[in-house]
């Protein structure tokens, strides 16, 4: 099915792509690929989810987040290509946790946006990632998600 | 010398490579690339060294720990490829270290994983690295460490 | 302007790059990239701010320490290509910043990297970007920046 199709099923309207506002851009396409900034769980210009894991929210809020934040760099990948039928690959996700000291079980929280990208892009959205907690993020974020992408010639 | 010959030479034996058990994959080839996911310090399903460095194990247990990380890394490269003498470059290392908030010789720890890969692969070995520290890692891992490796076409 | 004449007037002089001292390297060609190893605010060989970030120094003096951060790499493309107009974009910083668990500024101090890249290089110094805090980095450097850039053929 094409991912476009399926975001429809799944009731996932993308927005639109947030205007650069500082030196910075949210994504960049260089010969076949397409680099995303790190992005955070954010809707309609307000952080849905606040705070660190599991302390100020929990496991499943912050996969909810991780979610969001992957429909923000799927939105990012369309305003590059136009059409997300034209992606390749998903090559990589680096995700960071904002949590507690002894928290250990960052996987379970950037899932949220590893099964999304599966989810619509079906094998192709099968990336390499790397997972890190850290002790804070930008705006109190409890995620924030960054992608290289590979798109078709 | 030939990695292989080298790695046989230092008594170590790559592993499997494991088993994706998620969205994600433990390596990706895209063109002359290979993409290698966060690795931490598991030898036969399991996690060798744990918790924070200096406070839970020490800087040579930390150098030994990024080791094993290496090692998986080089399975995972093994896999992608067949032959380790197909890498035409090891690029780049991230290296996240688990460690206490007055921890500053993370590069140390990491050492552990940069020396075997110069050990291994000689000249073309060499890599850009950036090493950081973190209040937590998943499983409670005192290590994380990803790569891009160049090949050959 | 030329990356080179717009230095000049901003009175910034590139060091010489680091000597490798180790199994990594500052930085790394490969095709029409260059690879950046994680910089730190050194001058001179001497970190020139210490600390986390707002407790032992300021965020302004977080930015002038990611300024300086910046200008290594920009020493370390020199030191790649000869000529900074040889540089097609740059294409990606990465920005840890080390701070208090409380801190969320973390893209106010990485922006003194960010903006000196856009001031000497004009529209090719937009870049993504991806700003994460971490409780401790090495040195006790209050920020490390990694960076990857695309060169012309």
């Amino acid at each position: 099915m094409n991912p476009s199709d399926k975001l429809r099923e799944l009731g996932i309207e993308l927005p639109e792509t947030a205007k650069p506002l500082a030196s910075y851009v949210p994504s960049l396409r260089v010969g076949n690929y397409i680099f995303i900034s790190g992005n955070l769980p954010i809707r309609d210009g307000k952080l849905i989810f606040e705070g660190k894991v599991p302390v100020d929210l929990s496991i499943e809020d912050g996969y909810e987040a991780a979610k969001i934040a992957a429909i923000n760099i799927m939105a990012a990948i369309k305003g590059e290509i136009g059409d997300l039928a034209k992606v390749k690959r998903i090559v990589r996700l680096n995700g960071f946790v904002q949590c507690s000291d002894d928290f250990t079980m960052q996987p379970n929280v950037i899932n949220g946006a590893s099964d999304l990208f599966v989810e619509v892009f079906g094998d192709i959205g099968k990336h390499t990632r790397a997972v890190m907690g850290v002790n804070s993020l930008p705006l109190n974020s409890p995620v924030e998600i960054d992608a290289i992408i590979e798109i078709m010639e």
